[in-house]
């Protein structure tokens, strides 16, 4: 097993600070942050930007197969609106808004805090591109922070699919985040996703590494 | 010592997840979530709101001493403003205006993350207020979460001051902060302070607690 400068690091680091029982061999994890976005239904595709309308890929993303949209919409609920908001492909078989709790609160919504694809209890928001504007129920969440990882990943970290791990990201504040589920795909890339809110309450910098605890 | 039916479920939680090294009795703190705000120094004031005025007294804050101002100013950068942001008195040594990670963004500014009081790397602003504005060099932070204890509390949570501690808080998602200072002085009262970046993380809910680890 191969082990970075950094990882190396930070095992001095906690040996130094008397937390040698949480020491593990290369267990960082890259850390990606989520901007509010929106995943659409075809049908709701139809209903914004015309019958059989197909979105129109701009740039990959780190997860194999999802990409980017060239188009954007506005969201709006009867307390505020936020537009320019990123649509990521390809469409779903259900419309889905991923928020932060801060922009619930703009919003005077209560969305839960739910996996991607989970839309239980998930709030209502109207979508609006141009003039056409649809109402999309059950379909607003805070996305839960969750790992991607491969079989492969989940070997080396010896990690199974659906198990909650905690992980420390040091910014400009330290934090670790409890109960973060692991999901195992060979289609996906190895990386934690956390929101902006989590972001800024770590001081989160670009390129920043988690430590599975 | 007295131990709460909160901080029973909370031991007996720990067990059951295998977490009883962690163990400890009343280890409950309050916490609050502090708003974006505006200490100013008398100098800033009488600039502000005209020669030798006094802030106007609303209402108490927890922390002994310290209260809300009626008045009221605007922040402003380059890049954005802020208006309605609240004074709290009473006037310091120096102006100091506290807010988040999530402001800074807008304000396209990068305040350093300190302890109330130190201004080392401090940020600039511009403080209107109607037609005054000053700019207040060297004044912006993102307030560093703490903890205010007496003595007496001290004794029982048996901690020093500036004793760094992990506090756990569990709303919605569930953050362990890392490195909380702990400050003790006979005229506070206890509480934790985090900002909303921080409260948002763990989608922090009224009059909940934290637990120090």
């Amino acid at each position: 097993m191969n082990i970075d400068e950094k990882t190396i690091k930070e095992m001095v680091r906690r040996v130094l600070d008397g937390d040698t029982n949480k020491i593990k061999y290369g267990n960082e994890i890259p850390v990606e942050v989520s901007a509010r976005h929106v995943h659409l239904s075809q049908d709701d595709v139809d209903k914004l930007f015309g019958n059989g309308y197909r979105l129109t890929y701009k740039r990959d993303l780190s997860q194999t197969g999802q990409y980017l949209c060239e188009e954007r919409v506005k969201l709006v609920t009867e307390k505020s609106e936020l537009g320019n908001v990123a649509i990521l492909g390809p469409v779903r078989s259900k419309t889905q808004v991923e928020m932060s709790f801060s922009d619930a609160r703009l919003f005077n919504i209560n969305p839960p805090v739910r996996l991607s694809g989970n839309l239980d209890g998930a709030e209502n928001i109207f979508i609006i591109c141009g003039k056409k504007m649809i109402e999309a129920k059950n379909s607003v969440i805070i996305a839960q922070n969750h790992i991607h990882m491969t079989p492969e990943d989940a070997d080396k970290y010896c990690l199974t699919h659906g198990q909650k791990v905690q992980v420390r990201v040091d910014g400009g504040r330290s934090v670790i985040f409890n109960d973060v589920p692991v999901r195992i795909d060979k289609s996906f890339r190895l990386a934690m996703h956390i929101d902006f809110d989590e972001a800024n309450a770590c001081g989160f910098v670009k390129n920043s590494f988690g430590i599975i605890l």
